[in-house]
């Protein structure tokens, strides 16, 4: 058997469906960068830095699933270290490929570069461990097991893992293993899903009004069709919180909108916390998706299927499988009739004195513009903020990162996505301070002649942080001054239709040719310092019981 | 005593001479920035993202012996983490002051941003610890002593140390301490110091031939006027490796050049390999500073003079440090005359066919423009490899990071020691692929009025790379083509000269220009895909030796 440890690696993840390699080259990763690029049918994806190449790597991870990650030793790899954990708190599988030196430099701690100089060289794997679901270095002798693991792991967690190859180990013959042990992990025991699930039916049965709230770990799990057979099968309502935001089309009639504690939409509030019983599936109580923990769901009203147990009231049924109890719900549901709200959107677009762009006349315009199929990365802050209460046409996809929000993430990771799916419309909503972070990587669309439209929105700072901190003109709320359109042209995106839009009419005539164009757009959108999207300001008015 | 928690720390950081605190503002670092910025003394340097702010915070300390960096929760000093490990590896102090949810949050397990939603806060800062001397929550209760005591840790041992605040400790008042315990280090045993440096005296007295090897640690130690005087007392001539490259002023009349092994400057390994004794002090062997191993110091001609201990021949003399090693070796030795030779430089620029710009020329010509007193920021690959030969005037120094070599490093690093030396003049030297990573950060020197010299060198991907790796045309080793002379101004710096030079009279001017200029530079130089450095080409050619 002649195939080495990374072909035997990358031949597997190309059967997971990864076709593309995200990463930044370094020297001891050179095997893994080879094995790639010879591959026929894997491409390496060169980022501009490893940050971004973990972000790029989250943004196809959320469209396609799962996703790969190269980088080098120490330098590489806590370089992508943020971008790793973020994918561990959204749920996320990547498979973080680290390139290390040989084993021989290793065991005679020799002083190489790329180290701390000290002759250990377990430590960036030790760090490592603490955001990763599984973890292993990869030799000739243990890879068909270890990979078979990590996958299991991998897809089971849908966590990112770390796979370290010592750069000899890497390109050594893997050693056949005659036998293998099987990953197995415990399956729902059937007298507590039974009881669990009659448990759910009668709650739900004995409702006057209820509805489901399918979270983002329901999606990341993968059995978003499962909830809308269970939707469609028992014509229960549903609501999203923010972080849930679009698991399900948003066209589905059933669908009341967004729940966000006492902040915004009083309708879908005073639905939700009137409900005798809500379902929540996959669904987590943070602060950004309780309305800054505002929201008011008694625990005896509230039930949440999780990925291994099922919450009913205060009981908690363990050991008990999110997809046999979905299986087994979605046969065991009436049909409902609940007299529930429709979702509604943001109503049209509203221009200020002039013919300045306000946030009311921002966001509905995007709105306006989305089409069915588009996916959509919103920047955490007043863009994801302002778009969380869009109404999405049928199966486009609003991605943010609610829980880890680590600004800087949307513009690499609408990269990704477009690299996952170059025949979607890719559209990027970003703020001025928030793009700066990762900027850089807007070169790679071109390179790889995706796009995307881009949206920068330029409000002069940082402005959620103006709205939560104690003085919102503290000069470190500001930033340097960009020319933004000029951007794109000087990294490389030679033909992008790039402008600046200072009132509406621009902002509308850029947008048409945006959508006209066969290029893609770049659009920086100037607003006053403080136009902010309603959430951010209802934030600021409720600051104090967020911190 | 009103005094909160971070002002306290604030204060002694200031007392320490650190002026200006780098980061990126986030919500529960509020406390912190707030602080900083209501401060009479010290500013906010508000950075594009936390790794360039980390990175900028290294080369403060470079020039101003150490540094302040200001991180969020998570998502912030994740992103710094590669920063903070390279400050580790190079010995440069930073405190990293990171902002951590409330004590409360924490308690109760809140499921807030910025976490892994599984209500653990500690996890992180269990991850720094690694790439720490010393680390500490801070509370009301703590802060006092903890406070010298990590002040302490961090200049005795010149790495960085993490400092956590708690967002509500962080305004609390500091609870005084009646009592609080004495730092104290060991001191060197009189016995041991004695019998070492009489060592040292009788091994060099004994030698026909020698030389001192003065390495990054003792200048990074704050010892490098001690090295110069002993070196001045001894007449003892004096060479350096790769990263100790400038430790002192390479105008001295003992200096006799660099020392890389076989690889390069035959003159100086002969005399070097041929000495009966060689003094490092504060040297290390590592692969580059080793011309990749090829170096041939017998054991029984080296002595080594290390923080805390020395090493003459195979023993090691435990106990003893610098400080008092170097004060009683100054008084110890007599005065030497060695037949040395004399450190040389890279010649007349050499121009390649039609006025090409070679490599032959373009180092030698960097070399030529260098002045007295220059910072000079040479990134890893061949800028710093085709610049560690060029033989500076006064008291100019180069800056590369020859352990670590994390690449994007000198950008934000050109810009940290120009805001620490704002009357010196800067000079960056990049290669295009390195400085992708980082190349937001040249807005912050705009936004700071600061004018640096940017010399970006464009060869087409990344060619100390295409040295190394298997096949150099393999494509990850390509680059997104950026119009880098576009950038800055992109980037806002909208006075500063800009200009892409295509041949050796185009450099010629656009140095002559840079140099005369009230405004800052930024040069693009095109050169053929594979000019590589001397020392790049030596590599290669050696690379079985390296890994």
């Amino acid at each position: 058997m002649q195939i080495t440890v990374i072909e035997y690696v990358l031949s597997c993840l190309d059967d997971l469906g990864i076709d593309d390699v995200f990463g930044v080259a370094g020297d001891y990763a050179f095997p893994i960068e080879d094995a790639v690029c010879n591959s026929n049918t894997m491409r390496w994806i060169g980022n501009c830095n490893e940050l971004n190449a973990a972000y790029a790597a989250d943004g196809y991870a959320r469209v396609k699933g799962a996703a790969a990650l190269s980088t080098t030793f120490g330098v590489g790899e806590l370089s992508a270290m943020n971008g790793i954990a973020g994918a561990y708190a959204e749920n996320l599988p990547i498979f973080h490929l680290v390139g290390m030196p040989a084993s021989t430099a290793q065991e005679n701690k020799k002083l190489v570069h790329h180290t701390l100089g000290n002759g250990q060289f377990d430590i960036f794997y030790k760090m490592s461990q603490n955001v990763v679901c599984a973890h292993a270095i990869m030799t000739p002798d243990n890879c068909i097991e270890e990979t078979k693991r990590l996958i299991a792991y991998a897809l089971k967690e849908r966590k990112p893992v770390y796979m370290g190859f010592p750069s000899d180990y890497a390109v050594s013959p893997v050693k056949e293993q005659t036998t293998t042990k099987a990953v197995t992990f415990p399956e729902s025991d059937p007298v507590t899903l039974d009881k669990a699930v009659k448990k759910i039916v009668e709650k739900l049965t004995n409702s006057k009004t209820a509805c489901v709230m399918p979270g983002i770990l329901s999606a990341r799990l993968g059995f978003a069709i499962e909830v809308q057979a269970i939707i469609d099968q028992s014509n229960l309502p549903y609501t999203t919180m923010f972080m849930d935001k679009s698991v399900l089309s948003e066209a589905n009639p059933q669908y009341i909108g967004m729940y966000n504690g006492h902040l915004l939409n009083k309708t879908v509030q005073e639905y939700v916390e009137h409900c005798d019983c809500i379902l929540g599936i996959g669904a987590m109580l943070t602060d950004f998706n309780t309305g800054s923990f505002t929201a008011q769901i008694p625990n005896e009203r509230y039930i949440n299927i999780m990925p291994d147990h099922v919450k009913i009231g205060l009981a908690v049924y363990h050991n008990i499988y999110m997809k046999d109890v979905l299986a087994k719900l979605k046969d065991s549901l009436p049909k409902f009739s609940m007299n529930a709200p429709k979702a509604t959107g943001l109503g049209e677009p509203v221009s200020g004195k002039d013919g300045k762009i306000t946030a009311e006349y921002f966001y509905a315009r995007l709105e306006k513009m989305f089409k069915k199929d588009d996916i959509i990365f919103a920047e955490t802050g007043n863009s994801s903020m302002g778009l969380g209460f869009a109404h999405l046409p049928e199966n486009a996809k609003i991605y943010n990162q609610t829980l880890w929000g680590s600004i800087g993430w949307a513009t690499p990771a609408a990269f990704g996505a477009a690299v996952a799916e170059p025949n979607r419309r890719v559209i990027l909503i970003t703020g001025e301070g928030s793009h700066q972070l990762t900027a850089q990587e807007i070169s790679q669309f071109a390179r790889f002649g995706l796009k995307p439209i881009v949206i920068v929105l330029n409000n002069d700072g940082y402005l959620i942080e103006r709205l939560l901190c104690n003085d919102p003109e503290t000069y470190y709320n500001n930033l340097a001054q960009w020319n933004y359109s000029e951007l794109p042209k000087a990294l490389g995106c030679n033909d992008w239709e790039c402008k600046q839009v200072t009132n509406c009419q621009e902002l509308d005539a850029a947008i048409q040719q945006a959508e006209q164009s066969e290029h893609a757009s770049y659009i920086e959108v100037m607003t006053d310092r403080y136009a902010a999207s309603e959430l951010g300001e209802k934030m600021k008015e409720s600051k104090d019981t967020l911190y």
